[in-house]
């Protein structure tokens, strides 16, 4: 006999803030459940919970250890997944909450960021077995001393790939408030619309690139065992969008989406003696202090001296600054540009490793609307051009309007 | 080398009800760690949390299953331990959380009322080694199949005894919001004393009879291992009382205290009939109702009737007239008479158990201030009666006077 299909549903914190909530998102599993279908719920906290205990954490220290901050944050998918679990047993359906160390969610030792190394099947499978759906507590585990430990930012949606990995789940649905993935994003342009399929690599670039619908790491792991992803809203029934391996018939499109980031900062290193290992020196500074560079241009020196440009994250301008002034020989402060009015804006498609021309059109539509591009960065699957903040939304608009809404002539053959 | 002191204490939700409270105690903690001393910290959830997680638990559910109620309530004591945790660490003290599956808290799988079956030392005794303070968390326990336990109300008291018991502990410290255990309740007779040192079975005696410091069963436990408590305010460093095995030095106070219960109810059954197996079937129908009786008097019967009276929990007093009309054959209703306005008041003592006399000077006492006695009760150390609950004060204040405050006459040789 074949065995029922298997679904894994995960739901953020914004699906369970209260009882009502809680309540609604338990009826649909239960819909599911009565389908037919074996369900294995992922939960995040409620709403507020993470937020209350960091309060309570504030009051008593301002540099709380990482494993005792584990200790206390790990109640707060304990508590939603026994009210889950209480509400599924009102509407008649057998149900069962496990927390990380009960099903057996093996991490690193790396309290507030750990890695999943992996997940016992034993215990969810006998629960399974009998007929139960299992609320499973999402962003937790456990190490090997029986430490408690959580995933970080986002992480429930890698508990949710992960579980689904090891018990070879049939889907991996992610429930969110949005509809699904947009090929921009529809605040900014209401003609936006829902992406009905896209890889997970473009999707990877999107997320990088300022969407944020699913946390990367998490887009990343179900690309590397090719676990396919559901994204979907918890209010309708609507399908959302599917995240799979990408295929021909995908590579059609040239440009799945159109993405803006204003999250960033330039620094511009001016009249840097041209000399070998200048860059090395720069980069290696900023890497030590953790901090994550994003493009990076070089311009051609005309006198011996030449300009370096840079993005990071906003946040860490005054840390980046403070990388630099310990590089010897200094660099005077007089040569440092820093320019927080920058955006960054990127079109994203499997479509362009086969094809050529997009770079050409992209820099010719900002071009026509009169848009000053910054620095250029490009991947494989992915275009992206840094342009002054005030611009984002014209450049999206215009990108968003010759390469999705107008896309008959991009999709090639 | 002499192994170093060690002491485990418990703090009560009253006593970490907030981030201020928590420090308050963290400094105690630190001090007596500084001390030289071995420290174990067993910590109730905050205040509100416990209330506040059934309010979530009474939106969802009024029926929740007990498996997840204790999934829900076990993360308040989570919580409170690495709060406590911080905060010492904030004083430079090394400390570390531990919850019920972490220290191995063994219990058996009666969810909301587990018993404890066995606590493992090799975690806590590998934490106290490496030098820290050990906070653990109350109330919680983990069966043989790793799902969470609850101990059950006052479940903090019994983690401690039990806890103390597995370490050897040199004492057990109970912290409270009052001075130590009283000859009566200071609320209803200022003149009450505190008791410097109590034995294990008047303290239980105590506690049945309505002095509401401890946990019964941790009282019990305590005294079956002669595990050491020290009952004390965690608002100032005044020695409390101590529960310890009675000797023949306690034995000189006839009575060590009065105490008054008002939570009873009695109810009489006149005219039963009197022939075998009548008094069986009432109380085996109360039995299987889960009705705890307490005192029972029959009665001599003058005309082939008897009246069968008896005490139970005010709260029972519907369940028992329902189980009550189970009986077959009938009893009418006209023969049940039900008093609410009762309560209980008891003279507690070890004293007691060598000497004579102590009843017929109850009853003359409360004679002279023409309190009428409507039942009695007795064991080896304690007499107790049933008197109107109007009266309850003036009966406390009376036999206090007579057996506390002049207990030069009762302090026998």
């Amino acid at each position: 006999m074949k065995p029922k299909t298997l679904i894994v549903q995960k739901y953020g914190g914004s699906s369970v803030a209260n009882p009502e909530r809680i309540q609604r998102v338990a009826k649909r599993i239960a819909k599911t459940s009565r389908s037919g279908k074996r369900v294995v719920v992922i939960v995040s906290a409620l709403g507020d919970t993470t937020d209350d205990l960091l309060d309570l954490c504030g009051k008593i220290t301002m540099n709380p250890s990482r494993r005792e901050l584990d200790m206390l944050l790990s109640t707060g998918e304990q508590i939603s997944t026994a009210l889950m679990a209480m509400a599924l047993h009102e509407l008649g359906v057998d149900a069962i909450s496990l927390n990380g160390f009960q099903v057996g969610i093996k991490t690193d030792s790396s309290h507030t960021r750990a890695r999943i190394l992996g997940i016992r099947r034993a215990r969810v499978n006998r629960e399974l077995g009998a007929g139960k759906v299992v609320i499973i507590a999402g962003f937790q585990g456990i190490d090997a001393n029986m430490e408690i430990t959580t995933l970080g930012r986002g992480g429930s949606d890698l508990t949710a790939v992960a579980v689904a990995q090891a018990l070879s789940a049939d889907a991996c649905e992610i429930y969110t408030d949005v509809n699904g993935i947009y090929t921009t994003d529809p605040r900014i342009l209401p003609e936006a619309r829902k992406i009905d399929r896209i890889s997970y690599e473009e999707m990877l670039e999107m997320a990088s690139a300022g969407a944020q619908v699913m946390q990367a790491r998490s887009i990343e792991v179900a690309g590397k065992y090719g676990v396919p992803l559901h994204v979907r809203s918890s209010m309708n029934e609507e399908t959302g969008t599917w995240i799979i391996k990408g295929d021909k018939s995908m590579e059609k499109v040239l440009v799945r989406g159109v993405t803006a980031s204003k999250k960033e900062a330039k620094i511009t290193i001016a009249d840097v003696p041209d000399r070998p290992g200048m860059a090395g020196n720069i980069f290696r500074s900023l890497a030590k202090a953790g901090i994550n560079v994003d493009m990076i241009v070089q311009n051609v020196g005309r006198t011996g001296k030449t300009d370096i440009s840079f993005t990071i994250p906003a946040d860490d301008v005054s840390a980046s600054l403070k990388a630099i002034a310990s590089i010897r020989p200094a660099i005077s402060k007089d040569h440092l540009i820093i320019d927080k009015h920058i955006a960054k804006v990127s079109v994203v498609g499997i479509g362009m490793r086969s094809h050529s021309g997009v770079a050409a059109d992209m820099f010719e539509v900002l071009g026509k609307s009169r848009i000053n591009i910054d620095m250029i960065s490009t991947s494989e699957i992915k275009i992206a051009v840094i342009v002054k903040d005030k611009d984002t939304d014209r450049a999206v608009k215009a990108l968003h309007d010759h390469f999705v809404t107008k896309k008959d002539r991009y999709q090639s053959v």
